[in-house]
C-alpha cells in the first residue's frame, strides 16, 4: 500500500525526536509544504519522511491546519482502512467495558486513544461521533461501519459542532450516519443519578462523561447537606449529590433548556421535591444568594473554560478567582467547596492559586482534600500535556 | 491566658505575610533566637509576634529545631488546652465520617487537620498516635484523653518511631498511652480486602492509608488478570486486585514479615490459592521476571521514597526511571503499569517524566488513564506544598 501513497517530508528543523517518540502533531513549520503537498486534498494519508527520506509514520495531512499532519501509524507498511479503524476500536472498547458496568462513556478519546481528532461518546446503543479531524471525515463511513461491528450500536450520529472542525476547514453539517436520531433525551445512570442527555439538540454530545468521578467524590460529601451547583448544565454535581443523600439541592445555570433537563433527571430519581433551579448569570446568581445569606454544606462551581487559549489565561485565572471568592462566603464553617476548571492554559498550580486567593479574599480557610482530573475514559497521550484539560479541587473551609 | 505565655518574636525579615495567611512554619532563621527563647523547653506554647510586636498567634516552639515554631491557633486569646484539643479532633473526625462508612482512617493529618507534626491513625477502637511535634509531646496526655472522648477509642498507642522526632529532639520511646496494645496483627477491611496491621511491629503504623483510592482504581482494572505487586509491603495492591477479582496476584517484597501479613490477609479473604509472593530485593525480582518471561495484566510498583530530600532528587528520578524500566517489558500488550512515588521532592512532573522515559527506554508506548493521590483522609494545607508526597500514575500500554 505504502507505495500508492503520497508522500511528505519535515523540514530539517522539524522536532523529528519527539514526533518518534510519540509527539502526534506535525505543525505547518514543521513540514514542506511544496505545491504538490498544498495541493493535496484535506485529510489524504500520506507517508511522511524526515528531511533524510527516512520513514517515520503515517499520517493524515491538512496542508491548510496549523496541525499539517496528525500521526495515525508508526508503520507505514500498514493500511489505514476498516480493519485498521477496528483494531483502534477493539482496544478503546476493552479499557472502557473493563471499567465500566454498562456502555455509557466516552469510547474514543482522540490521539489518546490512537485516532487523532476523533471523539466518540457511547449512550448504550446510540454513539456520537466527532469527527475533528479531516482524515476522519474522510473515513468517516468506513469508521462508523467499524464502530456498529465493535460495539453493536444500532445508531450512530456525526456531530460537527466542534471548533476544532473549523479549523482543518470541515463544515458544521451533523447527520445521522446509521439508524435514527433519539427523537427525545435519553437517560444516563451515573454514580446512582439519572441524567438526560439530549445528543440532538444539547451542548457539544449532550452529556459531559468526563466529571464522573469527581461527581462520585462530590457525592460522598452530599449527605443530609444543602447543596448548591453553579454552572450546572444538566444537573452534573446537583443530581449525584441528590443520589448521595443530599437533604436539598439547587442548581444554576444560564440554560433554560439544561436545567430543565435536570429537572427531568431530578424527577426520574424520585428527587423532584430536593431539587430546584435557578435560571440566570452565574456571577449574579452567586451575589445575590450572598446577599441572602444563604449557606449550604457543599458548594460546587463547574464553570466553562474561563481560559481557553493562553492569550486568556490572566483574564481566566481573574474570573476562576471571582468563582471562589464569591462562592467561598456560601459554604458553612467545616462544609466543603469544589472548584472546576476545564481551561487547557490554566494548569494545576495556576488554577489553585486563583482558587486560593479567592478563598482567601472571602476570609476563609481552606484545607484541600482531593485533586480530581477527567475520568479514566478520556486517557492522556503523555505527549501531548494540552490533553489534561479538566481539574476538580476539592476544598474543606 | 496570653499574659502568662512566654513572647517569641519573629525578625524583619521573617515572611510575616505568607504566615499570616496561613504557612504553618516559622524557620529559625526567621526567629528571634535570644538567650531567654533559646531557654524555653521544647513544646512550650508561647505567643509569636511580628518585628513591630503585633500578635500573630499562638505558637509551639522548639528552639533547637530548623522549624522553630509551629502555628497552633491565630487567636492569641484561646488556650491550647485539652478543650481546644477536643475541637480539632472533633472537626477532624466529622471529615472521616463522612467519608468512611468504618472506623478505619488517618484520623488527624498534622498540620492540615490544625495539629502541626501530629499524625493519628484509627483501626476500629485502637489509635496510634505520631506525636512529631515538641508541643504535642508535652500535651500528650491531655490529647490521648480528648482523643478517647471524641472518638470511643479504647486503646491509644504512641509511635516514636518517626524521622520528624529526631528532629525535634525527641525520643524513640513507644508507649501505651491507653488501654493496651494488640497481641496480634488486626485485620482491616479495605476495598472489599482484608489486611494485617501490625500496630507495634510493622512500619510506620503498621498500615499505610494513603494508598486506598489508588488501591481502588487498580482494583477496577484486576478483573481477570495476573497481577503483580511489586514493593508490596502487607500486600497493598495485591489484595485489592484480588478483592476485584484478580486470577492471581503475586507480592513482592523485601521484608518477609510484611509478606507473611500479606498471605494472612489473602487467607483471611479466601483468596490464599490465588496467591502467592516472593521475597528479595525488589530490582533483582524485577530483572529475574523479565528474564523468565513474564507477563502479567497488571503490574504496580509502589516503592520507597526514592527522592525524600531534594539533594536525592536527580538519584531518586533514575531510580524511578529503572523501575518503569524494569516492570514495563512485564505488562502484557494492552494491559496496565501503575507507577507510584511517595517522594515528597519529586513532583508529579518529574515523576511522570521519570516514568515516561523508562517505559520509552523498555520500548513500549503509554497511554496515561489516571493520576491519583493520597486519599481525602490526608487532607494538605495548601500553603504547605510538601503535604503533596504521594502519586500514583496508572498506564495502559
Amino acid at each position: 500500500m505504502t507505495a500508492e501513497l503520497p508522500v511528505v517530508r519535515l523540514t530539517p528543523k522539524a522536532n523529528v525526536r519527539a514526533i518518534r517518540r510519540g509527539f502526534p502533531w506535525i505543525y505547518a513549520n514543521e513540514m514542506v509544504l511544496d505545491r504538490r503537498t498544498k495541493a493535496l486534498a484535506p485529510g489524504t494519508v500520506a507517508v511522511l519522511e524526515d528531511s533524510a527520506r527516512m520513514p517515520v509514520g503515517l499520517v493524515g495531512v491538512t496542508p491548510a491546519s496549523k496541525i499539517a499532519a496528525r500521526m495515525l501509524d508508526r508503520d507505514v507498511k500498514t493500511g489505514i482502512d476498516r480493519d485498521w479503524l477496528t483494531a483502534r476500536l477493539v482496544r478503546a472498547l476493552a479499557l472502557r467495558e473493563r471499567l465500566y458496568p454498562t456502555p455509557y462513556y466516552r469510547l474514543v478519546h482522540a490521539e489518546a486513544d490512537g485516532l487523532p481528532g476523533v471523539i466518540i461518546d457511547r449512550f448504550g446503543d446510540t454513539a456520537v461521533i466527532q469527527p475533528n479531524a479531516a482524515w476522519a471525515e474522510m473515513l468517516l463511513t468506513p469508521l462508523a461501519e467499524a464502530l456498529a461491528e465493535v460495539t453493536g450500536v444500532r445508531n450512530i450520529l456525526k456531530n460537527a459542532g466542534s471548533r476544532g472542525r473549523q479549523l482543518e476547514g470541515l463544515d458544521d453539517t451533523n447527520a445521522v450516519l446509521l439508524g435514527q436520531a433519539p427523537d427525545a433525551p435519553l437517560p444516563v445512570e451515573m454514580n446512582g443519578a439519572t441524567y438526560m442527555a439530549d445528543l440532538t439538540g444539547g451542548q457539544k454530545t449532550g452529556l459531559f462523561y468526563d466529571q464522573r468521578p469527581n461527581h462520585a467524590f462530590a457525592a460522598r460529601l452530599a449527605g443530609g447537606q444543602a447543596v448548591l451547583d453553579v454552572f450546572s448544565h444538566v444537573g452534573g454535581f446537583a443530581l449525584a449529590a441528590l443520589a448521595g443523600g443530599a437533604a436539598s439541592a439547587l442548581a444554576v445555570d444560564g440554560s433554560a433548556p439544561a436545567l430543565a433537563l435536570a429537572e427531568e433527571g431530578a424527577q426520574r430519581m424520585g428527587a423532584g421535591a430536593r431539587f430546584s433551579t435557578r435560571q440566570g448569570d452565574a456571577f449574579d446568581m452567586l451575589t445575590d444568594l450572598g446577599d441572602e445569606g444563604a449557606r449550604f454544606g457543599l458548594v460546587i462551581c463547574d464553570p466553562p473554560a474561563f481560559a481557553p487559549s493562553k492569550p486568556a489565561l490572566d483574564a481566566g485565572l481573574r474570573a476562576y478567582e471571582r468563582v471562589a471568592r464569591l462562592s467561598a462566603p456560601l459554604v458553612e464553617e467545616g462544609g466543603y467547596l469544589v472548584l472546576c476548571s476545564c481551561s487547557h492554559a490554566a494548569d494545576l498550580s495556576s488554577f489553585t492559586g486563583a482558587c486560593l486567593r479567592g478563598i482567601g479574599r472571602a476570609g476563609r480557610r481552606a484545607q484541600l482534600l482531593h485533586i480530581g482530573f477527567a475520568g479514566p475514559d478520556h486517557p492522556l497521550l503523555p505527549q501531548l500535556a494540552e490533553s489534561g484539560y479538566l481539574k476538580a479541587l476539592v476544598f474543606r473551609l
